[in-house]
């Protein structure tokens, strides 16, 4: 029932927008109503006090919502992100982030998605966003 | 565990918010980390169209906070929102609806929460919300 | 150019919203791009301490967005909030508030606006928020 | 009344925050409530198409927010961004943006300021956030 898989969506990752990987994720699972994605933090994310940006964070959140969109509407849609909001709880410490975004709405103009970013233990969030996107006209 | 179990937190309410009757939520459940609300819904929370307004929403979703909040650091502190922010993503059909709160974060002088608002059924979220209390020092 | 001036947006509230009336608040200003509505706050709005609930602040928030936007593309849109954020920065004190909503997008589909609730001196606000709304086709 | 004037901040970011220097922006004023920051976009801040991204928006305005809190605060003060939620509203062009952050709440414990990011010519904002930062105890 989606319309991309992880092989599909990293083909179009490194095709269309280079610059992710930059951000240096994995796609790690891929289900209709969630995606999960790897980040093991590299020099160029972090902080002084070695804690992960806060634009790195917002950014996965970001990357995570939008494929996750694109496995369910296909390739050709230009969804643009209208608003992101994000509760930073904790420090990230330097290692394996896992960011996991639940589609909480999908529909023909409007996509809402939450995201939680965890440790590599699934412990508390880190992190925690909304994300909305504009679908465009079919 | 809990400083206040659910007849505690219905006592409190009574003496100290009997404005929240107004609102006419039920206490449903309560764990360390969750509460459950139940609402429903009467004519003074309708819109035109027969829709749950969205102040009563928010309402919900801020009590929802303030109980769980309540339950585990006792009735004494006088925690305040700081800030509230809902996603309306479903009309909310009369009947009862289900609010679950979450706390993301209990720490010394914050405490973040997210809330899902569902109708009976437990399908997809009506409303998503995150709420943030500001906890006075003790 | 607004296709809604102060007494129309009157007569549109007392005929579809008469619930409006319970929030009470009245239409201060309206210009093409903001609007300002004020509100004595009365015991229905008041929490323990005097303070003015954030469900009639948000409220009024949300209801100040929608009459800017009728004002602007007139009564027929059935235009509904999908998301609201506020940040609640002081005690509001029994009295007049003034409540002033800028429209900071208004596109075919989606209208953003930014409001700040001051009291009667326009001092700093006692709270802000941001409202977006979604505009049916038409 | 300001603890940091522009060179001040300058030397604070050149000896803390090297990394600031990889964003690009430049301070171009500073009063008691407000501070402007300017960006000229580079290949490296854009998207396909052109447009500035998204994490190089917030991380504009959360560095905007957090000189104008160190300037009415001091160096010494170890805050950290507890929340931003931001509004994409048009897509910037390339070219030099204006990021305007202004301080709402400066308290004890928690800072707020609302940010605006607009192309060279103060039109209609790009983009408008919201930021928390929390102060630590002195």
């Amino acid at each position: 029932m989606l319309a991309m898989d992880i092989p599909a969506l990293e083909r179009f990752l490194a095709e269309e927008f280079p610059q992710a990987n930059a951000l240096g994720f994995s796609l790690l699972a891929l289900e209709q109503g969630s995606i999960t994605l790897g980040l093991t933090a590299s020099d160029s994310h972090l902080r002084p006090g070695g804690t992960v940006s806060g634009p790195t964070l917002m950014g996965l959140a970001d990357a995570a919502t939008y494929l996750l969109i694109l496995a369910n509407i296909g390739p050709k849609a230009l969804a643009v992100t209208t608003h992101l909001s994000m509760h930073f709880m904790r420090k990230p410490d330097p290692g394996t982030l896992r960011c996991v975004a639940r589609l909480m709405k999908l529909g023909s103009r409007l996509a809402v998605a939450e995201v939680h970013i965890h440790g590599g233990d699934a412990s508390a969030p880190f992190a925690h966003a909304t994300v909305t996107y504009s679908i465009p006209p079919r």
